[in-house]
């Protein structure tokens, strides 16, 4: 049995192997799990100690309009989840934003962060280091571009408090996510800061990046892409498909957003942007993990000669359409739905992801003023 | 071709029918995600406008010794990803931590929260109103516990902001997650306030429960399950298998977790917790939007006689082992891998969740603190 | 020379020799910081190592009219300042306020606060910590009180993470601010934490409490008085006295105190409620370092009915009218200016520190979006 | 008698007039407050509606030994307070470091902030002014420019949100403060940005500053001086002066400031900054609101070689030593003494505030380690 369990082979019958040690140990039957649509070694890059795979149910929502700098005209929209009521409540936020004229979507800032922490021995040690660095940044980033063929460092920035040294490198990664590389090219520039400043490498990540956390640096800051969409809906539009009124979505918006988010203490002030990107980062191989960063958007609402501004920001956009997971096959077939895989469509791809949080982030709030939030729930997903 | 994207059905035929138009639509070849290893109507209350199923690798991490008030004894644990090298990563922690004896584990809360915002007519009336609500949480008890068979009302928290008056709910939802028994039930108790005090609901969520977003409400007083997980490796151990120290372990913990995550402003202080939450929550159908919640955990080392004493705080731990997404059929396997699906086991499982954020904790800093980071992303996910 | 800066004494000779001290050391002379109009051994409690006084100017502003549940009538409220501009611009705010009816203040909450940390052997540890003080809570409540003769302690609530264990301790404090009453029952109930549990006390204050830095946890759950302050203002009012109108009011509070203090990841969301609570303390013989804790307000503006309500929520209006500076002649002077000091006195003191904090935010935010900040200073203080 | 309340005037007989009024008014003596040891008329650019002066008790602390960039040597402190314990607290600090050889504080950073918000049409508006404004950054800093002689725009970095547009200027503002020069200056920047764009100016303060409210954003970036000042205590030291180990106050530091900080969403992590600044503030004629900012302080402790190292990271020194209430007699005296007043002298000053932050922390974490805060409370401030 623990033969089975220790197998590190990357085949099916490897994979059989280890899923048969698991039903043995545990006495659970995996027959879904057994289930995978492609040959397990294109995974290998993927996962260890693989047995199966979960199949996570998928659809679209769309047509939704995008009016972006790469991405322009009419997409549909993957999204996985498990959570009934999601797609059918996006789906009504996609179709009014359409017969709007389509959201604006635009990337305003984009780089892949990596923030190691180097010991010091005091302050004017670190300040030292810092000068060094910055004075010498063309050799930083000669030592971190060496490692990779896409990225370019852009900045290092140092922060020192007692003993401890940050730095916090941003990377233009090409259409990768640019995690790995962020890390790999890190390490690099690292080890010459070791050799010129004295201070020491404790750990390529310092909390200071920051990876799959909720931090105010990132919130202000950005990580990966910073996504900007927004829309003017019409008020009869909103009145008819909505049920609701501007007046409704921004006194809602206000309570809820402005008031309720700062007095829970929440780094952003949104409805649920988290649902929109895990379900769309699920379906095309992104990182869920990065939903922690992610999450952090702001949704604000606003009357304008009578009909409704609405607008999401979004500090953490991190997706890649090279690399990662979208070498999986079903995942790549989800980029592929909106011409989203391969070079050259990273930026397109998020200004997407820009329109389709801003379609979930509308509905839900028109859902809530309207009091339909609970009853959608019940009818749909319980 | 919009005939199939209107299509609304749920049979496999319908499936397909909307798949095929999404494919004349966008051009793309579905063809993997056509693959759906069970009957689509077994999803229909899990999502809509389904065209097929993503594929999402799933490997196990174990034997992992857990000694918690319900979950005791060795498990494999399901985790599904598509990061390489976090699998092996986990899984050397569960190795040190099985040899050590096992992780202690424990679920010291338990409760979902909704937290409605009414408008009142200004600071008195707010005050007037909690005052109802205080005198007769019996009624309001009464009437949010009409709507469920398991969940059960614990406290209600006022809080005031100018006109809005925020009330925090908090259920016992027994082995659901228990979001949508919470929206509902509070729903009810809100309709209750409204007449009772002339408040007037706005949203059913005002930003106070606080679902799917990063707050400091939620990292303090909790959400779903709050798990304390904890171990003493012994130095030997750790240096023959993490080949670190106690002390470079402690220091890293400091440095990054401490320090890094204090001057980034970030909610919480750990190095991964997001990954581990995200693989869990995606094998067995729980919700992976909520890894924004509880990304907020704690991680904290110390050496104690010489040993390391490492641990992790879990503020929302948010899983059920019945409804939602553990109705699907390889989510539901995933859990009965740990004996985990059905009534009965929610806080064994969360149990088992507390401990393997550990192991994962326990590894990535290991690695951090010797250099090997990018090496193993390097090998093992580029 | 140095025999003068060792001098410990208390009398005005003592004080001299001291001050003459320091001019021989330093070259400065301290003429004006000479004047003390008082005998400096009434001092003798509030600081050691005296030299003489600073003398910061006072003036007041009002009558602001307060509808509170203690305070009730006309006031004039000392403030002392030596920012040009800032009492000109209070009193206006008070003037309107007076001049629409009196503003609502309420004391809705009412508890100091101190948080001891505990180190303990391990989570399983600290948890029969915590439950052994839940079922004892009898037994220390009557060690902490054993301590003071007006101090209550109202809570004790346990917060975990690894090895140090936390304990929120709640006091009602009478008329004073009870810092240091909260500090001393503390050590006491600390005590026998100790002996019965096997905890042991690292600090009596854990950062738990939080005293003088700005937290979250004081930000949602208060420390000191919770005030809430409101009042409408009619639009005729407004825009005669106030040159603005309900509406610019209302815009300029969104975008900058919910929108802007929501991107710049602020605690709490106002214009300066620092400057009258500094101002306040000053003049009262508060503790103005709380001005940290007490800056976190929340400031909201709506329209109702074409004209403009505002609102303001203290979280932590953390002042005495017994003890501490309060014992100062001039200090002494300036609450009874408000006929404030002494016993009974200490709630009616706060809500006239929630409506002339109320005032100066309604006086600067009109001021702002009318564009008057700059010439105000400019005219006034610079 | 509200003849005299309305009385505008700035002499001395004024003053005195309003004071009667304010007598008549209360009923209360106002004896103290009558004193004033300078010309009224000294103070008329620092309050209006002055009845006299709040004495605040001054004492001094040191000598403290500073090895900063500016400012070299030993120093006495004048700290400005009412709570006993304080300075006798301080002062023992101040004796360890000076024992120690002194502290190091180094100015890292200088720059007065301001964050005006604009409303625009929406997102790419927004963008458009942001290039704008990235392309015309030397008109906009010849507008700011014009209004100062001592101020120079360093940076105007724009935030976007919705059809809110944010812009954080930061200005080198010489030896003062800067807060007044910022703000006429900006609204210079901003009329032009307003009639270059079409951004609409809301508010010359946009909470983007971030004055006078603690934030993530000025933790992080800094306002006014970033300032680090650190020590290392030999082992002897500490055990002989201060009763304690650096074990002690390592863990002490680690339980407190590191998870207790943490664990309540602090911004910062130290004991009572708060304190200290608020002293010296008041001392020497600083804006004491400003505490708000200031007190986010990071404190860290490390045992190196045995011995204690111990540093303060303060993110916001606003001091001047020009202007503002320098130019007070009390106030200037208390500059003198450190030969702190006037042109020349703001680093100085700021190092010498650093280092003796880095004294009171030092000292209270030491005697909270040793259970001694309490027993100092009660026998000397009670």
């Amino acid at each position: 049995m623990t033969q089975g369990l220790k197998n590190r082979g990357r085949t099916r019958a490897d994979m059989d192997e280890r899923r048969q040690a698991v039903e043995a140990f545990s006495g659970a039957k995996l027959t879904t799990i057994a289930s995978c649509p492609y040959d397990p070694q294109l995974a290998e890059k993927n996962i260890e100690n693989m047995i199966g795979t979960i199949s996570i149910p998928v659809g679209f929502v769309g047509p939704l309009m995008v009016k972006g700098d790469s991405a322009d005209g009419e997409f549909l929209v993957p999204l996985a989840t498990t959570e009934g009521a999601l797609l059918a409540s996006v789906n009504r936020g996609c179709s009014v934003i359409t017969a709007a004229g389509g959201a604006a979507s635009v990337v305003v800032k984009d780089g892949m962060t990596r923030g190691p922490v180097f010991r010091v021995r005091d302050a004017r040690h670190a300040i030292q280091a810092a000068n060094w660095m910055e004075e010498n940044f063309d050799r930083i980033k000669a030592a971190a571009e060496a490692t990779t063929s896409h990225g370019k460092l852009l900045s290092a920035n140092p922060f020192v408090v007692g003993r401890s040294l940050f730095v916090r490198f941003t990377y233009s990664t090409g259409d990768a996510m640019g995690m790995n590389m962020a890390t790999i090219a890190s390490e690099a520039a690292a080890r010459l800061i070791e050799q010129e400043t004295g201070a020491v490498l404790v750990s390529v990540s310092g909390n200071f990046c920051v990876d799959k956390k909720p931090s105010a640096l990132t919130y202000i800051s950005g990580r990966g892409k910073i996504v900007l969409a927004d829309i003017t809906i019409p008020r009869s539009l909103l009145e008819k498909r909505m049920h609701t009124t501007p007046e409704a979505v921004v006194e809602t918006c206000f309570r809820k957003c402005n008031v309720g988010s700062s007095l829970s203490a929440s780094l952003g002030s949104n409805a649920h942007i988290a649902n929109m990107l895990a379900a769309v980062y699920i379906a095309t191989g992104q990182d869920p993990a990065q939903v922690a960063e992610g999450s952090m958007g702001t949704t604000t609402a606003e009357i304008v000669d009578g009909d409704l501004y609405f607008s999401v920001r979004l500090p953490a956009v991190e997706v890649g359409t090279v690399g990662g997971g979208t070498r999986l096959p079903a995942q790549a077939e989800a980029l592929s739905m909106m011409d989203c895989l391969g070079k050259g469509k990273a930026r397109k791809f998020a200004e997407i992801v820009g329109a389709v949080v801003l379609a979930g982030e509308l509905s839900t709030i028109c859902a809530q003023d309207a009091g339909h939030l609970g009853a959608a729930h019940s009818r749909l997903g319980r």
